[in-house]
């Protein structure tokens, strides 16, 4: 039935473009002169015209333009082929009708585009026609069937995808303006902007007065429209919100995030202010710092062409301009979001946000030739103005690689909210987090890392447990394992007290505490240090953990030195693990095997890992050694008599294959109150599988050792296989640069300024 | 102790060094021209002297070449350097006695070809000197401590890396042959080459005559330095054997490979009689072809050179030509060999074998040009006539792409017992096994398959269960799984019959049978067949698989068909498993996962996997779809009411990891006689990480049906889910390509000629 449905529907549309087609092309011509002499002209918000002239003026002279150009017209010929379908919605991401009205905002935006650039009266036509049929379809719509969302759309299953829509649609929009007829201009907005418009803000208020990524989408769908339009009243409620929204306190959204927060600003300028830190890292991660950045970009674009008097880049100092640099540095060796919080591996600054984003930094930002080594490797531009100036800048050969290097991004609105570090030498690259909760997608997991080398992970981080947009995973949503798994604590590597998660696993705690940065030193090329503690996520418990890549110059790569030390006013039970990837090759300690893995444990991500294997330490120094990629890894770790070491897997009640099956490698503390864990983690040989030959196959450490530890200070003795000793102190308590510190470890004096010192012994 | 006497030994070594260049440099121009007035002129075997002029001549001007040069220079400039190590022999593989001797093998070889091709004496010194530290260290040494060889080295713990270091130190003698004085010749051959040779054949005949690649090894050995010492007793050793070997039937080697059988010749010619086919496959299969290709081609380069009248690249109608071929035939698109037998993944044609046998076929075999595409892929050639050759093909832009197609390598030394048949089209490479038992690095997996999709693998073959070189694993020998998982059936994509293995998993048994091949078909791009029956592995029941590659215009990529017909005198239980690499998504069927993973079975490979999940099939078809390297595939199977669907995975009874933890997915038919399990697999989408788009994520097959199977015929009715049917019927026994057949199928008559047909049905 719904089928007869959709194929009358689609008769009826093709009956319609030929219909209308034939008696009106002749009239449009005239149409847009008389539109010309209205108030505001157009296209105005991302294409201008005086941008729409000067790229014609250089078509067929700038190859990466020609090149997006031809892409673009390809794929939109194909589309007009196909014919226009606008179903009746149904299904949830993944599914046919979600899927086709995702794809129909993109392919309108850039028909339009198409329209301005090639003043080819059929990619006008094709707009118009979907619009008409969006316009015919939208009022008899009741909100979307799929109940999931604690913010039902119309077309999607959540009004954040009907905001994408909006986004995109209004740009295509803007595009046919004045080629349209006035009456159909007041079809268009009456029967479909203005009650789309009015849905998601006044319609939704849980979606659209907050502080989130939902809203910043809204926020500009409802913007963005409203420029299009002229509409003060809406871009008033896109810039500052609703004035009332008979919301309560404590609700929350079907993510467990707060949707009123007591004094919270709303609109679009608030989400600007509020999650972006001074340094412009988004407090969600990258991954949804990538989603946010286009609508965040694509909107001051058009309130900087619509209205400069804003000055939009220049607010906050320049933050959306500042969060590009630093999600590309928040990206490994191939341009992949690092997956803090709920972040799915592969996203990278190939996509489409990110075109954006760096085509419009560099286009508003002062012309950084950086960005354009970026445009050259995403090998495509904006078609507007912002993608002009790239093509250009590239042709006349400014382009200069993008250096990234070690950098710490505060986080918090005032950047007072602890922070995300990362350390960077040769293909090295640790990612340690020491920020505030993330918001609804932030994981508890306070003081954890990762490691990549050469652009693998080597040291994951699990990322979120979502398949997104495919559907046979859960409608390709977040799945029950993102909670009970992947945002745990256990699941990352951390320290997890008493197989609790911090904050208890409980939003409403943890996003009321941030780490706090302690140091960050990446002056200096033999060692690099991030540190801070955490002194909220387990209350009587204080941690601190201190990283540094030490490169020493017996050995080709840099090794990392990890110092996690615990302070407890009681007795309890520590996890640290190592979600190393690979195939583990060598222990220096004796385990057993179980013949058959049982669950690590009931509660708190536990249930998902099976322990496979169980050694006990003694005192002295575990090893670990591991083949990945061809390369050869190690952790050596201090251990004291009695520690366990845990083999374990991913995958324990996971009935329907939702989790990786990946491996852990896990040091327990049982019953202990202030402890040390140290360990060093190498990456020292490689294999070819092609001359077989293995080189450097085992840890160049020989000894580490724990020889000063008290609320003061941390000292770690390294002794290498060539028979170097060398001293790492870190000062527990005083992170000043210029303060002189001494010590006296084994009857030696140790004299140092600043917060910690690496002394060679011998 | 041993480091001491060590270090003494080096010591000497570099006063010798000092002592005997001083006074010698200059009498060593006198001596090579009396040298050349000798019978044989040096070098002859691989370099010769028209050759070394012609490549002189050629310097700076064939940019692979050079660089091919430039490479091996700075490695030995910079061994030179470190100066010269011969230990005394201790270690495993992978062990620095081992890896040390295995680099001055390679170090030598290379040296006396710069000393040839650069003319500067400092090469010469080098050879000579280390060459004499072995001189000085062979006399005295046992036979290697390490004792797990059946036939244990002196400078290793086997003969065969013995063998390898002959077959190298041979031609660097060859290269500095005249330019020794004769007492130093005298000293080199009485107290290294002749001992060392005679100690690798009459000392081992268990090991010399034997038809297997660690012969061929041995026999090159011998015969190479044979040549290069004008030694024909030598020669003939290497070529036929030794004359007596007092060995007895039916032992065996520590790889529980036969040593002597019934009539069997021995030497090299045998060797190149006996394992390949007339089509240049190598029984043991292309890991172990592409590491016996050195031997063979290197040999019969010399041989050519300094015996033509042997005509050895004419012997068996030019099967060592032809082998080079193979070769490239049986590397995936990356040129990464297809794993069968014992074969350590990622072995490729990129190693320094494939670079002699690309060479040597190019220069001796008629200069195909397809070959020159691959030695650009290389990237580097060998610094002597052949390389010369390929360097000047490349300059002269003769190079075209080697085109790899379906074909079908027969196995056998006259090429009827059974084959590997390989269907390619578009990205994907089906490898089809129905070969013979490979010796003793054979497994046990008749009939069994491997799916490879641009380069990677989709249903993987385990391969060998081994980390070659590696030493934390095993000394980077055969680990004990190869024996208890990686050679079983069960571990392979083919029928298990009653948990027990073909064969019983004996040697004894499975080398005296091999597969026969039924229908090789590939010429038509619809559909392409590959078949063969298996009657031997289960005495009494007979195995029929028949592989279908066939493209529906109607989709992007062509899809598998496979049907397996088992018959049976008794009721047996039967496990079809398929090694999917990648992550489950969906299945159509219910299944239920245990709490806590057991292993399969006790036996036969069994023992190592865990049985994760069970689902009990209904009548119908089970599909099974799951995403790897972001492309979505799906299994779909003919069930029959109370077929146990079982998700397990690797890595059961494997206390210390070395397994790869990969999956499996098994269908399991139960007291059953005569069962067609039939299946489709297909690559049917893929997914954007960056986009987040998921194109054709379902199977788009909608119902397969066993329509028609008995003993004559055996036929599948396919639907699509775009309501296509087809039908494809096979003969079960009739192979004639010119017979027609009818048959009548749901009241209809099929109409067809030649052992198989796919009809169209509407």
């Amino acid at each position: 039935m719904r089928e007869l449905k959709k194929n009358i529907f689609r008769v009826l549309i093709i009956a319609l473009v030929v219909l209308v087609s034939s008696c009106k092309e002749q009239a449009n011509n005239v149409q847009a002169e008389e539109a010309l002499q209205n108030g505001q002209e157009h296209p105005s918000l991302i294409l201008t015209k005086k941008g729409v002239k000067a790229i014609r003026l250089q078509l067929g002279k700038l190859p990466i333009f020609d090149k997006s150009l031809a892409a673009v017209k390809a794929e939109i010929d194909a589309e007009i082929t196909t014919g226009i379908d606008v179903p009746i919605p149904k299904d949830l991401s993944g599914g046919y009708t979600h899927e086709k009205h995702k794809k129909n905002f993109l392919v309108l935006q850039k028909a339009g585009v198409l329209f301005q650039i090639l003043e080819d009266e059929k990619y006008a036509v094709y707009v118009r026609d979907m619009l008409m049929a969006y316009a015919k379809l939208y009022p008899t719509l009741p909100v979307h069937p799929q109940t999931r969302s604690y913010a039902r759309g119309k077309l999607f299953w959540q009004c954040l995808n009907d905001s994408n829509w909006l986004v995109y649609t209004s740009q295509a929009y803007d595009c046919i303006y004045n080629w349209l007829k006035e009456e159909e201009r007041a079809t268009l907005e009456n029967d479909l902007f203005i009650p789309f418009a009015n849905f998601i803000s006044e319609g939704n208020p849980q979606f659209f007065n907050r502080v989130h990524n939902h809203s910043t989408w809204g926020n500009v769908a409802v913007g963005m429209i409203a420029l299009v339009m002229d509409n003060d009243e809406l871009l008033q409620k896109a810039l500052y919100g609703l004035k009332t929204d008979n919301l309560t306190e404590g609700m929350k959204d079907n993510d467990g995030g707060f949707i009123k927060v007591e004094g919270q600003k709303v609109g679009f300028l608030a989400n600007v202010e509020e999650p972006f830190s001074p340094d412009g890292y988004y407090t969600e991660g990258p991954y949804y710092q990538r989603y946010a950045m286009y609508p965040f970009l694509i909107f001051a674009e058009a309130l900087n062409n619509v209205k400069p008097e804003l000055k939009i880049f220049e607010y906050k100092e320049g933050v959306l301009l500042k969060a590009v640099d630093a999600l590309i540095n928040l990206s490994d060796k191939d341009g992949e979001f690092f997956p803090l919080n709920d972040g799915q591996k592969g996203m990278s600054y190939y996509s489409r946000e990110l075109v954006t984003a760096v085509d419009i930094a560099y286009h508003f930002g002062g012309n950084n030739p950086e960005l354009l080594s970026i445009a050259q490797k995403q090998d495509r531009v904006l078609l507007d103005d912002a993608g002009l100036s790239v093509a250009m800048g590239i042709k006349e050969g400014k382009a200069m690689p993008f250096a990234k290097k070690s950098i710490e991004f505060r986080d918090g609105p005032n950047g007072d909210q602890g922070a995300v570090g990362i350390l960077r030498q040769g293909d090295l690259e640790l990612v340690f987090k020491y920020a505030a909760q993330g918001l609804s997608h932030g994981h508890y997991d306070k003081l954890s890392f990762s490691l990549y080398e050469d652009g693998y992970e080597v040291i994951q981080d699990y990322g979120l447990a979502r398949f997104v947009n495919i559907e046979q995973k859960g409608g390709g949503n977040y799945l029950k394992e993102n909670k009970t798994w992947a945002k745990q604590t256990i699941a990352h590597n951390t320290v997890t007290q008493n197989e609790t998660s911090h904050f208890k696993g409980k939003y409403e705690i943890g996003s009321k505490h941030h780490s706090e940065k302690y140091i960050f030193s990446s002056d200096n090329d033999t060692v690099q240090v991030a540190s801070a503690k955490e002194l909220n996520a387990y209350p009587g418990t204080g941690l601190h953990r201190t990283m540094a890549l030490i490169h020493d110059q017996d050995y080709d790569n840099p090794y990392i030195l990890d110092v996690m030390k615990v302070t407890s006013k009681t007795a309890n039970q520590y996890d640290v693990p190592f979600y190393y990837l690979g195939q583990l090759m060598q222990t220096n300690f004796e385990y057993q095997a179980l013949k058959e893995p049982v669950p690590l444990g009931a509660n708190n991500g536990y249930q998902h890992l099976y322990k496979e294997a169980l050694g006990v330490a003694k005192e002295g120094n575990a090893k670990f050694n591991w083949l990945l990629n061809n390369k050869f890894y190690s952790i050596t770790s201090v251990t004291s008599n009695g520690d366990e070491l845990i083999l374990a897997r991913i995958g324990a009640n996971d009935p329907e294959y939702n989790l990786r099956r990946e491996p852990t490698f896990i040091i327990r503390k049982k019953n202990a109150k202030d402890v040390v864990f140290v360990s060093i983690i190498e990456s020292h040989g490689n294999y070819s599988p092609v001359s077989e030959f293995a080189i450097n196959a085992y840890s160049q450490i020989k000894n580490i050792e724990v020889v000063y530890d008290d609320a003061n200070y941390t000292a770690i003795q390294i002794e290498t296989e060539k028979g170097k000793k060398s001293l790492f102190v870190v000062s527990n308590t005083n992170n000043i640069k210029t303060e002189n510190h001494k010590l006296t470890i084994n009857n030696k004096d140790v004299v140092w300024s600043g917060p910690y010192c690496l002394k060679l012994l011998n």
